[in-house]
């Protein structure tokens, strides 16, 4: 049985005997009693084991280590310690799997930095016990949302010849032998896997709008990619990224789906990640709970960027970066405003020039049907936009940037054939997970992180 | 609207004006009527949209090409042709996006290597609207299987420097520069951006199992890649994956966990793709529904590798290839037996040199606690063991096979920090949906397939 199960059926199961498997967390051991913490990692809470020396093998369980697995045959009992609902009463404990002293994970305080080190052990421990529930939940959460909503979920390529947005530094990718071109003094592209260069993408959004535009609604959730040399709290150079596509959708309705995806996300997590949600509470960002609370009956404040720099330009604040019309924002206006407003914010209409090609220009000529949601404490979670539907004005954006039609002809086209208003966005779900858990470092929130000059297990 | 809320609340709508937005599939234009065969995209049925020449837009809708988007406003009334069970007459259609008359998704049958070149219009043709919706259902048959039995899933890593169970070629990954390479006539490791080789992963079991050992039960789903040479119908650069493994459970154990979600995942298409799998049924493989129907209530065979041998040697077959006791068996073997007990078979206890070295060793020196899940008309479809949970066992196995432990101590340790029984499988998620929809061609269950020499899109 599930130590969850047993959670769950805890009333009934009041005075039957169980077996459960699973790991020792901790172990105490006195003359006449032992007490074992135990855990299966089903769910968060552990069980109390409590075995006596009446038992034959008394001795020998006092001698089961830290991090054994075993199998418990016991009786749920009513805990007459504090604190503890019940406890399981044990008749018999089998060794399926030993554990030596020098075992790393012994319950005391690690530091976040030792536990990246033991990444394959990390998820024994009560913060990665709630992170990675939180991770696999939350990404049910986003599937539920679309699902239920008819979208079609849709796996876009991994491996690329073009580079998306040109959002970011690529890998590249390739069965060349690089000593073998050391040697020959070339690089010969046609002998290569695929006959040409090829990356690893850094979006599926330009996919995702073909599928947008033959069913209407479509989302990806899948891998993304950026070969970017900056080691800081919020990249990784493999993450993942949700991005929903919508025909027939306008920026106005873009928010709309935004703002009630997040909120169901968040809802779902609450209601899935009880014990989980009150541990990154009480240990990790005090109010949490508050502010994801809040966050699910409030209005999401929808400003443009001119009136962003103007607010910002008024504040009494002696600012590191000047704010100004027809530029892009810092980190340190993102939280001002934020916190301006006191909750998530749309800023909506953003100069076209610190934008990407495919964003729906204005009537104004200057601005560009762009929206960022940013929110307290995690900044820009989700960047969208309504796209350039227009044939022309797409062409023409392209041409003014210098950028190459070579491979995109086709995402040029979808303009020609039946193309209409549609938009779309990007949520990161390693920044979702940051702003869900208040876990600060993006290395923590995935399984085994990758950053520059760090690619282990 | 979206037609598929058409669809579901047609009886309370009958009457109403409802506007809905999709694409022109069809047009057929009379003197004093015209037909529009409509989709939006959101479900399989389409709408049939009927003007007639009391519209003062007549002449300008009667104009409006196949594969445009429009928006119509009409009233939902009975059908007074054949076959259908209402139709929508306009009382005003909008011109949304034009399309040219060289449009090639034009209302004929096309090729599916035509359709292949099309790859970003296919997804608005019958055959793929119904493809891809499965793709995107069965995905979320999977997630909801694992998920509400408390699985966590797991992100195991693309990027990775150890080759997983030498399951396959790699692809390179960099970001050194070729053409200087082949000018400085020297590969420097140290200054790639993880400080050494890496490449695309091709399995996330070694992490996934990591997973296990903390949280009991835990999934992967996500892509996988393989740098093979191989131009067959059966295998892409780029798949994706499903990757279960689960603590303390056995090689039994792990055949009911297959047998019952395969039975899951099937039932959950048939009920939410009711249209599609008729479509499929009909056009694609006579006969589908009734062999999916019959899995669902069938007992999967359990027979061992000897056995099967066995069962070859005595058939009256002449084989292309012989079977024998020790080796592995080839397509034809594998269809045969699928025949042989007319429906699903697990074949199991594997002779350990045709398979990988993490799996669990049989009391006879000679077979591993291996299983292989073989379906008629679509071969193997899943593949998996019990893990070698004996650190000894796993170390004198790599030993044997000359196998480098470098990058992979953490894999071995598993077996000392409180290892344990274990197993798990893996499922291409591809071969899935060739079983589950009847298309033959791996590159057309895929949006975007990545295969020798061909990456476009």
């Amino acid at each position: 049985m599930d130590v969850k199960e047993l959670y769950e059926k805890l009333d009934s199961l009041m005075g039957s005997t169980v077996v459960l498997e699973g790991w020792i967390k901790n172990h105490r051991k006195q003359k006449e009693f032992g007490f074992i913490d135990f855990s299966d990692g089903t769910c968060f809470s552990h069980v109390q084991l409590v075995y006596d020396n009446k038992l034959d093998t008394f001795e020998e369980i006092a001698k089961y280590r830290v991090g054994s697995a075993i199998r418990v045959e016991g009786v749920v009992i009513e805990s007459v310690g504090s604190g503890q609902k019940f406890e399981v009463q044990v008749k018999d404990i089998k060794l399926m799997g030993d554990c030596p002293e020098d075992y790393p994970m012994q319950p005391k305080r690690h530091s976040n930095e030792f536990l990246r080190e033991q990444a394959y052990l990390r998820p024994r421990v009560n913060l990665f016990q709630a992170v990675f529930r939180v991770r696999s939940v939350a990404a049910m959460a986003i599937h539920t949302y679309f699902q239920s909503r008819g979208y079609v979920y849709v796996h876009t390529p991994l491996i690329t010849a073009n580079d998306g947005e040109g959002a970011g530094e690529m890998f590249q990718l390739t069965t060349l032998d690089l000593n073998r071109i050391a040697k020959s003094g070339s690089v010969d592209y046609e002998k290569d896997f695929f006959g040409k260069k090829v990356g690893l993408t850094v979006t599926g959004q330009l996919e995702a709008e073909t599928f947008a535009l033959a069913f209407k609604k479509a989302y990806t959730f899948g891998p993304t990619f950026r070969a970017e040399n900056s080691n800081t709290k919020t990249h990784a150079s493999e993450f993942w990224m949700i991005e929903p596509e919508i025909a027939f959708c306008d920026l106005e309705g873009l928010m709309n789906i935004e703002e009630d995806m997040l909120k169901y996300i968040v809802k779902y997590v609450l209601d899935n990640c009880k014990e989980e949600m009150e541990f990154f509470d009480k240990f990790i960002e005090k109010g949490l709970l508050d502010k994801l609370n809040k966050l699910i009956t409030s209005k999401f404040t929808r400003i443009t960027h001119a009136e962003v720099i103007d607010i910002l330009r008024k504040a009494p604040v002696k600012w590191e970066f000047e704010p100004k019309q027809g530029e892009d924002i810092s980190k340190e206006h993102e939280k001002y405003i934020t916190e301006y407003f006191n909750g998530p914010v749309f800023i909506t209409n953003w100069p076209k020039d610190i934008k990407a090609f495919y964003m729906k220009l204005n009537s104004d000529n200057k601005t560009v049907a762009a929206v960022d949601l940013e929110v307290p404490g995690a900044g820009e979670l989700m960047g969208g936009s309504q796209r350039e539907e227009d044939y022309d004005k797409l062409v023409n954006r392209m041409k003014e940037l210098n950028m190459s039609f070579e491979g995109l002809d086709w995402y040029i086209n979808l303009r020609k054939f039946g193309g209409c208003v549609h938009s779309g966005f990007g949520m990161g779900f390693e920044r979702l997970l940051i702003y869900l858990t208040g876990v600060e470092n993006i290395r923590d929130v995935i399984p085994y992180a990758r950053t520059p000059k760090n690619c282990n297990y």
